[in-house]
This record gives C-alpha cells, sequence and structure tokens, in this order.
C-alpha cells in the first residue's frame, strides 16, 4: 500500500491520538502541572512502545521526565536521533481562546489546542512515520532514536546534562527536531540557523504600602513612573537597544545572506494585514526576515502594577514588575549581555526606588552550512512530498537545546518544520494545519527513505 | 449650667445614642444593604426632630434619601448649613477588625465601629450640639440647616442635582462639614483647600494577536514598548509633566501660603522612615505639604500588559493598558486637562499603535481664603476648646461635593474636622478618639455662638 493510502485509512485514528495527547495540560512552566507532565510522559512512552521502538525508558529528571527510545537494526546505515518536547506554553489570556486550549477542536482543516503546532503536533508525526515504516515494511531504513523532553518551554534546564551523561547512547549521524514552520503555505523551508535568548525579571520596590494619590500624589515616588522610564531607556528613539556594548559580536549581513532572505520573497504587505497593524516595525534598514531572522532584539513580555481591576482606584502603587527576554545572534554571549543590561538598569534606575533582578535563561544563537548532505536530504524529502524545494531560511526563535545537540553529539542538526507561521504557538488559539499533518508524515518516511 | 458640665452629664446617653446609631450596617456601596439606608436616614431625622429641629423631611433619590431639617429663628443673624453623610464604607476585609465593624466598643478611649469617625460620629456632634444650645438657651444663636445624605461614600450622585432643584431651601451663609480630621492629636486643623481630579483610561493595541517573541520580535511593534514610550513622555526628567498647558491656571505659591505650610511643622524624614522610602519625591523648590497640598500631579495607578505568571513567557503582546489620575489645583480646569492629555497621547503615540482612550472622573479643585471672617471665626472656636488655634490647611485629596455646594450655594465651607489621620477610616478597626469627641461638641456649640 502506498504511503498516501495507508495515512488516509488511518487519518481518523491518528487525529483522535494526537487529540488525546493534546488534551493532557501538561504546561511545564506551572508546578501545579507536575502531574500532568508525568502523565504526558507516560503518554509519549506507550506511544513509542505501540510503535515498534524498543528499549522505551523515562529518565526521571530534576525537572521533569525525558523519554527515551531506540531502533537499531539496521547496521552500516546512519543513527537519526529525533528530538522533541512534550511541554507547552501557559495559556493565559484564556478568555481569548475560541475553544478552550485543553479541548482539542478541529475547525476548517486546523487542530486547535495550546501544543497543536508546539510541539505535540510535530513530534506525533515522527512516531506515527516509525510506526508506519515499520507497519509497511518490518523495517526501518536507519537507526532511529527518540529523545523526547518536557522542559523545552523553560529552557531545558536538565537536558545538557542527560545529554553529556549519555553521549554514547544518543550517539548519532544526523539530529531531526520538527519544531519550527514552514516559509508559508506550500512553502517548505529548513532552518539553518536560530537566535540566541537571554531573559531577566525586573522588579522595582518604593514605598512599603500603596499610598493614597490625593494624600501622597506629587510628593513620593510611584513604582510605576520608576519603571516606565527605566524600561524606557531600553531603546533609542529608532527602537534600537540602548545598551552599552548589546551590538558586540552581531555579524554584518553578507552579500549571500542577504541574496538568502530575499529567495524567501516574504509578503511583508500580507504579514501587516494578517495580524491588522497599521505598520510593522523595526531596525531601519533591514526587511522584515532580516530583523527577526539575523539582528539582536530586547522585548518586554509582561509589564505591571498597580490596580488592574474595573474602573479607577486612587492608589499610588508600590510595586512595579517587568518580564524582558532579549532574541541574540551571531557570538553575542547571552551572559555577558545579561550583565550588560542589568549594569544598564542599576544606573538608570531613580533614585528612591530599589531594583530586584532576577536573571533567567542563557542560550546561545546557532548557526549551520546549508550546503551540508544532510540539509540537502531533507530538502529533497520536502520537494518530493510539496513539489517545491525547501528554502534555507534563519529562524528569529530560539531553541537552546539545538546549539547543545550540535556542540555535545557533534552531528548536523536538521529543523524539519511542518508548523506554519500564524499558528499562534505561544499565543491563544494555537492551532495545526492539517495539510501539513498529512503532508509531513509522507516528507519524514521520505526523509528516513533517502538517508 | 456650663456646656462642659452639660454635655459631662449626659455623656453616657450621648455615647449609647451614637452607638445604636452605628450599629446600623448603612453601607452605601452594596445594595443589599438598602434597608439599612433607610433605616439611618429615618434614624437621623428623629434625632434631629428630637433635638428641636423643625421641618425634619426624608427626600427619596434615585439612590439613597437624603434627610433635610431647620431651625430658622434668629432673623438678621447668619444661617449656617450642616453636611454631613450617614453612609459608610464597606467593611471587608472582616477578620482584620478586632471587634466586629456594627458592634460599637469602647477601648482605651476610643469608639470603634465603621463609621465612628466617617462621618456618623461627627455629624452626630452637630445635632448635640444644636440640641444643647436649645435645651440650655431655648433658642440658636443663628439660623440651622442639615442636609444629610446617604451617598458619600459612593460619590454623591444625587446630592447636585438635589442641591439644585433646593438651591432656596439651602441658602446658607456658611456651610460647615465636620468630615476631616485634625493634623494630629491636639493640633485641629481647617481645610482651606482639596485638589481636583480628572481620571482616564488607556489602552494600546497592535497586532490581532500576541505573537511568540522570537519568530517576530524586532520585527513587529510590541504595545508594551509603545505604552511605555508614551507614558514615559508624561513627565520630563524632573518628574514634572510634560503635557502643554499642564500648568496653566496652577496658583503660583505665595509667601503667606509657604508661611502657612511652615507653620505645619510638617516631619518628612518620619513620613520617609514611616514608608520605608529611600527619599520622597516631587517638583523641586517644594516641600512634601506643598507638592500634595498646592502643586497638581498625574499619576500612574495600574499599567499591564503581557504575561504576569510565574516564570518568563516569550511573547509580544498584543495589549497594553494604563490607568491614570490627576490632581488638580487652583484654576485647572478637569475638562480641559483631560483633553490635553488626550492631544498629548494621540500625537506621542508610536506608528503602528492603535490608542483608546476612555474619560474618567472630572473635579475641580477648591480653595477657600483662609482670612474669610467664617474660617478665622471656626479658628478661634478651636483655639477657645483646644487651647491652640486652628492651622489652616490644604488637603491633596478630593472631596467633589465641596466645591459643588460653593459653587451651587455661593457660600463659604469651613471644614471643621473632628477626626484624627490615623483612625483608620476606609480601612479594618475604624475609630472615633473620644477626647475629640468631647471636644467637638464644645467646638460646634462655641462657632455656633461666635457666628
Amino acid at each position: 500500500m502506498s504511503y498516501e493510502s495507508y495515512f488516509q485509512n488511518l487519518r481518523e485514528q491518528h487525529l483522535d491520538e494526537l487529540k488525546q495527547f493534546l488534551t493532557i495540560p501538561s504546561i511545564s512552566a506551572l508546578s501545579t502541572h507536575k502531574n500532568d507532565m508525568n502523565e504526558a510522559a507516560k503518554w509519549v512512552a506507550a506511544k513509542l512502545e505501540k510503535a515498534g521502538l524498543e528499549n522505551v525508558e523515562i529518565h526521571p529528571t530534576a525537572g521533569h521526565p525525558i523519554v527515551y527510545a531506540e531502533h537499531i537494526h539496521a547496521p552500516g546505515k546512519p543513527t537519526v536521533l529525533i528530538y522533541g518536547h512534550y511541554d507547552v506554553q501557559p495559556v493565559d489570556p484564556l478568555n481569548l481562546w475560541e475553544t478552550p486550549p485543553f479541548e482539542p477542536t478541529i475547525r476548517d482543516g486546523k487542530l486547535y489546542a495550546r501544543g497543536a503546532t508546539d510541539d505535540k503536533g510535530q513530534l506525533f508525526l515522527h512516531v506515527k512515520a516509525v510506526e508506519a515504516l515499520l507497519n509497511q515494511e518490518n523495517a526501518l531504513p536507519v537507526n532511529v532514536k527518540f529523545c523526547i523532553e518536557g522542559e523545552e518551554e523553560i529552557s531545558s534546564p536538565n537536558l545538557p546534562a542527560f545529554m553529556e551523561t549519555n553521549a554514547d547512547k544518543l550517539k548519532a549521524d544526523v539530529i531531526v527536531i520538527s519544531d519550527t514552520s514552514l516559509l508559508e503555505k506550500g512553502k517548505p523551508a529548513i532552518s539553518t540557523g536560530l537566535r540566541g535568548l537571554c531573559s531577566l525579571e525586573v522588579t522595582i520596590l518604593t514605598a512599603n504600602t500603596d499610598l493614597h494619590s490625593g494624600s501622597f500624589g506629587g510628593g513620593v515616588p510611584n513604582a510605576l513612573h520608576a519603571m516606565i522610564s527605566l524600561l524606557n531607556s531600553l531603546h533609542d528613539d529608532q527602537g534600537r537597544v540602548s545598551i552599552e556594548g548589546f551590538y558586540e559580536g552581531v555579524p554584518e549581513l553578507s552579500a549571500s545572506m542577504r541574496e538568502e532572505f530575499l529567495k524567501q520573497n516574504h509578503n511583508e504587505e500580507e504579514l501587516r494585514k494578517n495580524l491588522d497593524l497599521d505598520a510593522l516595525y523595526g531596525e531601519e534598514g533591514y526587511s522584515f526576515v532580516e530583523r527577526t531572522g539575523a539582528r539582536p532584539t530586547l522585548e518586554l513580555n509582561g509589564v505591571y502594577g498597580g490596580f488592574q481591576g474595573e474602573g479607577s482606584k486612587t492608589v499610588i502603587p508600590k510595586e512595579a514588575h517587568a518580564k524582558i527576554t532579549c532574541r541574540l545572534v551571531g557570538d553575542q554571549d547571552p551572559a555577558q549581555i545579561l550583565e550588560r543590561i542589568v549594569t544598564h538598569l542599576e544606573s538608570h534606575v531613580q533614585s528612591g526606588a530599589k531594583l530586584i533582578i532576577k536573571r533567567g535563561e542563557k542560550a546561545r544563537a546557532f548557526d549551520m552550512d546549508p550546503s551540508n548532505p544532510m540539509l540537502q536530504k531533507a530538502a529533497d524529502a520536502y520537494e518530493k512530498v510539496y513539489g517545491t524545494r525547501a528554502l534555507f531560511t534563519k529562524d528569529g526563535g530560539s531553541i537552546p537545546i539545538v546549539e547543545t545537540f550540535s556542540r555535545v553529539l557533534g552531528a548536523p542538526v536538521v529543523m524539519m518544520g511542518f508548523g506554519l507561521p500564524d499558528e499562534n504557538l505561544h499565543a491563544p488559539n494555537e492551532h495545526f494545519n492539517l495539510e501539513n499533518f498529512d503532508k509531513g508524515l509522507l516528507t519524514i518516511v521520505e526523509f528516513l527513505k533517502q538517508l
């Protein structure tokens, strides 16, 4: 039976299984979901076992468990390590979801749920592709290992140690990760670069109590004013980051990279319309794909302080909070950038306001040469299924573990994504377009066969 | 008999009556207390009647009733309108009350109950002072009118219309309000100014969805960045409000006003320590009491957008919110200030960000010249009873109804308070120091006699 027919026959069953996976609220960031994390890990392990994988193991870590499985019966053939993650992002603001995040629903050929595209849906494709090969051919064309973690959305604190301890077990000729996107519908892409990351939380404290804005307004510091003025100092009028030394290690865009970006033929006007924006935004002299693929940025992810209820409350807040992440490129050192931000904040905070900084994640940027044969074979597989060759792109996001995989295991990493850029990952109404569910299964089968 | 002896003889009886008043849970904000509101209004009416007032009326309104009474038998003498309110604030958090809010208890010479100082206790003094004058002298030295409302704690929505409809009935030469505080124990004060107020809520919208800060960071507007930059434009580096024309109508502090402020002998270092602040804050060239009493201010009461949960979330928020109130002084026109803020916001908002503004409350500042003979007579009365002349102060808060009384009835307003600043009004364990209960009765008698 052709793989098209095979997957067509089992489509409902596969979607039901995936929906079951998506009902588990495996939010790694929230400690209240500890049990859900274990349930999701067990679910993945059971599916790998059922698919025909061997030595299926659930490795406890200091955080959430890592699921390992293998099928090593193709001597002389390359070994493929498939990485994915069963954890998902938090879901707030809940009221903006059209259907609840953990009640998967199909509308207009799209599967809506938290994790549908990032990354439960995509890692599920690999399990079912391997199962299909085993069912149809009773063997795999290559050796396969799975390494599925539950802490990607909180920066994989325990995976690097696991990787180093188990470097022999995980040894592979290529690492495959499906946690990225096509360029757009029908236009596959292989990401050859990821931005690095560093994050921090900033708190400002003023008085030891909220104060009445009538009796005290104008005479005491307001934590929100101090925060606003401090955060405003982080960017200049052109939206460039104002922190001293921030742009050190950022490579100039070469002519060939600019050409690669141009090939994407990215439609900025369409993006602007889709997002309902008056205008896109960013550093002058760069296109959208260059800004997000090859330039660093500092973003406020959350700011809050004072009264948020209905109506007004005449209060002078005693504290204010901000959550900040930077995306980094080239040789920017996340640890150094973090310290430069801290230095900037400390020297710019208004007198009378106390500053508390909590340093967060750190990850280096990652880059691969598109001429690598593994990347070329992935592009071939996409071409066969999608009818168009995958473009080599730079992704604005960060998958810190990619750089770690590449460094620790010394193998190329193929980022073979099946999401779409507008699938609301990390936002309400996350979904996965089922066209790429179908084509993803075929592309993975094709890739494994071509290796 | 001296008034000291008179009040001493009747002290227990008066306190018992006040306690009875304080057992009525007349919380105007909660519709479940509708009956209690009517009961409290009836209680006030009955006491006025018993005191010897005439034409006692309970006027229904769209909300809670207004109680009116009069005693007009002193031809050629001034008419005094006494204002007070029988409604009280809500009582939560209940668990923080040492004794239940509607079970009045005396401890250490203080009467504990919701409304003890704000304003049942204080308005009760006026009823008993008038009763005493009628009992002792069979006549009043002036004409007296009472106007006691039940909606002060919910911004007096129905009083202005009542005032305008009944301007003739309420006509007076002076309005007396006992709903404020001494400066501290033994130090009487008459507030000659209240700041005005205007408020607004600001929303900024960018994309139609939250976006992943990896895929989009650096290439799209961030609602929080737009909000931060916009809010930052509201003040200059010295903390002064940057809105064009904001300071129009703000009077320069005259030498005599500065002297009046100096007399308060306010201890800034003690305030700083109590609030656990590194430093107080505000416009250069002004003391704390000047900043809060005689200078306008624009304060952020709440700002929020993006992720507020535990840890970090790599999101570019699509919306951000701010709640703002201004305190106004002198001739600043709240409606005009509001429009100037709107104009400023509209012209400073970053391109690509949509601005939504919701206009809120508006109230003019209120100012009286301390040399007004009515205020001087009140100071005389305090001096006679307290042994120290009342200071003329400016209050940083806003009591919109004071300005309305003054404007509609065209008479001076004497804010003759007998509370203390630490009597927990609007908080658990509200109380009224009985030293000021005793002295308050005598001060009011003295004042009415001196007019």
